[in-house]
């Protein structure tokens, strides 16, 4: 690539470090399904430490370019990638050297990658937020250990054929195999990073249809694409989550249209095609742009806000509190009335037609609590830093979900620059943290991990 | 009262049909402790209607006196009496004969009694929100109905003598009888409303600090009086919820003490006691004021709008989600991790040393979620309405929490005067459904309530 460009090549050394690295803890992991406490506690502090690790060593490549004025800068830059946030502190993208911007695109589909290991094949195993409900049926996850290298093998080429699916979709709109690349790994990790100071505003609306389609096929479960290549139908027509993630996008996408028809001049069509683009990146925590929607009638903004909350699907490259534990909190919020009016009756909560236990319930309840103390935890520390109240709260919201722009000084038309050292190590912080699923990272710091 | 100050006798000839319909469907409630599944829907029935009920004969006086311009001020004052918010559509209080003055601090003593027999003997037998677990022990619980009476009563001597015992505080420093009744009245109900444009800002340090010290007795649970009053100590020392409670008003006291006093020229006792007032009123959710929050430092204000999901204690007269729900769900997030440690052991949790059983740990859990879905769907709805989005969120969050003032154009300087009919609508209704802890109000819609 910087050969093909006329750039330094050594920045690009280290690639084939941090991917090894990444290879080596993710393989590591792989060959132990059933973990005893002692292999579980193991697992635990891999998974942080190899997202630490692959993203110091991925700082690297932005530091030696030149390109980044300071550590904190490109550590900032590199968390961003491989946690599939797309924050980016670049004021002015494309005055880089086109290898570094696509190694910044890169880290995105490294991290994406890692992110469907983790979230199909370790966290259920680790019992971690839920897992074990959403991705595989539990019969299969009971057989697992066995079927583990063929399961990963599909999932890699689902990921593998999304990624090619959409190159060839994007050359066939005109833009050139650089940048399809780049888009298509920033796409199907959710990632959210362009090489283009203007994100995807300034490609035609064919391109920007495109991106749409795949940012919302990258927000759905793996296991779902899996069922798919299987030709599993009926599985697919089960799944409550996906019904609800589809929901929740049309609906949002239809409120936003609508209010962008008749509160500003725009097209239907124009109406249409940036509010189920915006809805679509912001749900599926992908985070590229077409519009700037601090722009839009003030109810526009607050809907993307909340929507920051939503999440892509369990099991895809999404981040957030997801959709799966938005649906087991609705289904509680049902189910307290029909117990108080049979008090006696004990009717279990399901999900995807499988039944969810007191204790599944609990840590899928607790991971919502955990994960808005922590956001506001995380805003008021932001507005201890110095920023003003829009900009702390949705750079969190926009950090934890691994979503990219925020409101106020950070919006789509912005950038991180101007935060200070500490804010983007904070933010940092939170992005690892966030997509990491909260529980993983957190549960270093408690007593009862290092206990014996 | 009327007749003293020489004004119009008419509005309060209302006021005696008013209490006796207050009276009159809490003591038919009182009688059955016991409910069977008919009579669990009638007390639901009941409590929601009786509140709408003397609500709307409670503004009568409002609209008959000729002092409100419309019917919609009216009703949305006399619910924010009745619920204890102490929200006011008034511009000049002092310009209002003080006969309806007096009868509007009066709403809020009448709601605040109609509180605390609510929640301490009749949602506990509902088992409303996790109740049953807060107010008297099970052991007592099981055995309340003979006692039901004596209970009642003693609970109404502990709420005159509060409201009698402030009223002398206030009277020795010098304010006058009617102004220390009225603010006694607002104190003990923690409902807000003061007969004064600034509220309790123009009285002496003396008067401040003894409205903090009464604000912050009536937000803890009655049984904690109730225990004191039997000179049961160690059923206190034993209260979870108390040492919370006072920790949360030191905590959040002592952190403004510090910015008031380092980031502005106020004096270390000023600054202590602005910070210990406005605390100790926004978490007990009186809504009193002497100073203006808005024009603190912003780290100010955004620490007390977080404060407003805090509420007093359960048991009490305060609003809000209430310490007890946030300490179990702080020991849920706590749990959360030893139960991942220990995946075999079930370690139950407990809260003032008596363990919560699943279903009423879920049934907090889901309380807080609703709190806070609720919030969020009322304050888009608000923003539809026409609001901005910092008067919006923080109407409803006042209102839910029945606290009175909040950010924006509705703060402690300001009133609710300028918004729409409709947001004042909409309000009053958020007040009733925060104020009757939303399950028995949500009931009422719900299918299986109206089933067979
Ligand atoms: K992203
Ligand atoms: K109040």
């Amino acid at each position: 690539m910087a050969l093909v460009y006329d750039e330094p090549v050594l920045p690009f050394v280290y690639t084939a470090t941090i991917v090894f690295v990444m290879a080596a803890s993710v393989y590591g992991l792989r060959g132990s399904a059933e973990l005893s406490s002692f292999h579980r506690r193991e697992a635990y502090l891999s998974v942080t430490l190899s997202w630490l690790v692959v993203s110091l060593v991925g700082s690297l490549p932005y530091l030696f370019s030149g390109a980044f004025p300071s550590f904190v800068n490109a550590f900032f830059e590199s968390v961003s990638g491989f946690t599939t946030t797309g924050s980016s502190i670049l004021t002015d993208i494309e005055s880089l050297p086109k290898s570094v911007l696509f190694w910044r695109s890169m880290t995105h589909w490294i991290g994406g990658l890692g992110i469907i290991v983790l979230v199909i094949i370790i966290m259920p195993s680790l019992n971690i937020g839920g897992y074990n409900l959403f991705t595989l049926e539990s019969s299969f996850q009971e057989k697992i250990h066995p079927k583990i290298k063929s399961v990963g093998r599909r999932l890699l080429y689902i990921y593998l054929s999304l990624t090619l699916a959409e190159i060839i979709f994007l050359l066939i709109g005109d833009m050139n195999l650089y940048e399809s690349v780049c888009h298509a790994f920033g796409t199907v990790a959710t990632g959210g990073f362009s090489p283009k100071n203007t994100s995807i505003g300034g490609y035609s609306p064919y391109i920007q249809y495109v991106v749409t389609v795949f940012m919302v096929l990258s927000g759905v479960n793996f296991v779902i694409h899996y069922y798919a290549v299987k030709r599993q139908f009926h599985k697919i027509r089960q799944n409550e989550e996906l019904k609800f993630y589809l929901f929740v996008i049309l609906f949002s996408g239809f409120l936003i249209t609508g209010i962008l028809y008749f509160q500003t001049d725009r097209s239907f069509e124009l109406a249409f095609r940036e509010s189920f683009f915006q809805v679509a990146s912001i749900i599926t925590c992908t985070g590229f742009a077409t519009a700037d929607y601090l722009l839009w009638p003030a109810v526009g903004w607050y809907i993307i806000f909340f929507l920051m909350f939503f999440g892509g699907s369990t099991g895809s490259t999404a981040g957030g509190i997801k959709m799966a534990r938005h649906l087991v909190a609705l289904k509680n919020v049902r189910h307290t009335f029909r117990m108080m009016n049979a008090p006696n009756g004990v009717i279990p909560l399901r999900i995807n037609h499988r039944p969810i236990s007191y204790q599944e319930n609990n840590g899928i309840l607790t991971f919502i609590l955990w994960y808005l103390m922590l956001f506001l935890a995380g805003g008021l520390l932001m507005v201890f830093l110095g920023s003003d109240v829009a900009t702390a709260f949705s750079s969190v919201a926009t950090a934890m979900g691994g979503i990219g722009p925020g409101l106020g000084t950070i919006g789509p038309a912005s950038n991180f620059a101007h935060l200070s050292e500490a804010s983007k190590i904070a933010l940092s912080a939170l992005m690892v943290l966030g997509r990491l699923e909260i529980y993983t990272v957190v549960m270093l710091i408690t007593p009862w991990f290092w206990k014996n």
